[in-house]
């Protein structure tokens, strides 16, 4: 690997999405990606007495999935990185306990799939290993009562807030593969302009993002009309228009193909989510990878 | 780099500790180690209307400490890895928020410090950047808050409890300098054997610390009288006990070398912290690095 400008490392190494899975909750399951998971749930509990055992065997389940999805040996399997939202990362330290892979908690909040990607890369692009599992989830209830209030209470929601999407997504990363290939990655800073308020996350974390977007185009020498699709992870409406003028303030228009995953996620006018979701599987506020490979499917998928 | 056995990492460079800092509690500072840390506190607040917030002023300032004995430009650092104990590591994310260094936030509980020069020394062997700061940091009032019963209770302490360091370590790994160098990295799995006891953490982490040193004996063909000084994190007393037993089960004798930090941490029979201090600079439960130099020097100092 190699470094380049200030942030960003291009890979040697095709390091290769070899399979994903995904498990959602069933809010969900009703919205617009439905037919993308792999599994949705029909209740917020799975069997569990609790939200955060759910939350746990959500990414234990997803887990299992990618990598009988992936066709290889756990014992192939050479790193786990994972993390959550909770305390301590409990839904993934408890859910991943007995998955006997050597392992990595992190926590980047909503950019922690996308740190899990990149810490992945750089392992195997540097040769400490050929294969590894990055996987997260967050659940609605469990990040209300953690961050919030707990539903018990029945508190009304602002405007601005969004919904913590119900979900766990876990994918395999491997020196071989057919792609989509991670080819390099950006590392955000903490940008913290201030923003106090639980209920806007998305205003909080567009300058985050923007910072590293904009650090990953002076890096890489790119604009954004290289790219087929440039996706947020949760930064909701608020945050999608406030990452769009912030973007154009420094010369860049982002407008074109540039969507976040929290307003995929769910249909807006249906399902009285607010602002959109928040934390999908692809989180990109502080780390930016660049798809290469998926990106160019997305223009086969336009042409066709 | 290349990857031994199954958990271990042998580094091509010299991944070396350019330079370390740490800032500890009152507490601490009437310890054995005193003399040692580079600044200690006369009170657990340092001026700050919290504990948390007097935590986060430690790990920042442990940073700048570290960079500043290190001579280095703030500008020639590439990443830090760092985190904390607290909920969504508040610590580690409010001290460093102002550092401008791109950040990687992890979470490995008592094996954090470990984790981040294993991620450190990766990056920076694998070409990904030349020189990192890791860092992380605890408090004792803040922790007991955190994981057992607010201060304000008065609870009294079981006597297997351990007492959390108050304190932040911070140091600078470069791929230039004079050691004592990083060497090679093991990697630990989750090792849990069901201990539900908050006031036990030594029995519950125990365990991990062993699987994870006996990978490491067993990837690179070592015993444990090849080391200087072998030391886990924070098991206190009850911990290292069970430790010395277990390896012992396994057909590994460390008696001999073997210590653990939170046993060195406090004096037993004068400060009354029972069964010894957890989560100090060096945290080894989970991730066992092979501080080459570091162990030489002790040889030196032992034959001297």
């Amino acid at each position: 690997m190699k470094k380049i400008g200030n942030q960003t490392v291009v890979f040697d190494n095709k390091i290769s999405i070899l399979e994903t899975a995904s498990i959602v909750g069933p809010k969900e399951a009703d919205g617009p990606l439905a037919k993308h998971f792999d599994k949705c749930l029909e209740d917020e509990f799975w069997g569990e007495s609790s939200w955060e055992k759910a939350e746990s065997k959500m990414i234990k389940e997803a887990v299992n999935l990618s990598i009988n999805k992936s066709k290889i040996s756990i014992d192939d399997i050479d790193y786990c990185f994972a993390g959550d939202l909770l305390n301590q990362c409990i839904s993934s330290c408890f859910g991943l306990r007995d998955l006997g892979v050597p392992f990595f908690g992190i926590f980047g909040a909503c950019s922690t799939f996308a740190e899990a990607i990149s810490l992945a890369s750089v392992f195997i692009d540097g040769g400490a290993g050929n294969t590894a599992i990055c996987a997260v989830s967050s659940h609605f209830c469990s990040a209300e009562k953690q961050f919030r209030f707990p539903l018990e209470l029945g508190n009304q929601r602002p405007p601005t807030s969004q919904w913590t999407v119900t979900g766990s997504g876990s994918l395999v990363l491997s020196k071989e593969g057919k792609g989509p290939y991670i080819t390099s990655i950006t590392t955000g800073k903490i940008v913290d302009m201030g923003i106090k308020d639980v209920n806007n996350m998305g205003a909080a974390m567009a300058p985050a993002f923007v910072d590293t977007l904009i650090a990953h185009f002076k890096d890489t020498g790119r604009n954004p009309d290289y790219y087929d699709g440039i996706f947020s992870g949760d930064l909701g409406y608020v945050g999608k228009e406030i990452a769009i003028e912030l973007a154009e303030s420094k010369g860049y228009n982002i407008k074109e193909n540039y969507n976040d995953c929290g307003v995929l996620m769910f249909d807006k006018d249906k399902q009285d989510t607010h602002m959109g979701g928040s934390r999908l599987c692809m989180h990109a506020e502080q780390y930016f990878q660049d798809y290469y490979l998926m990106s160019l499917r997305i223009k086969i998928l336009k042409k066709s």
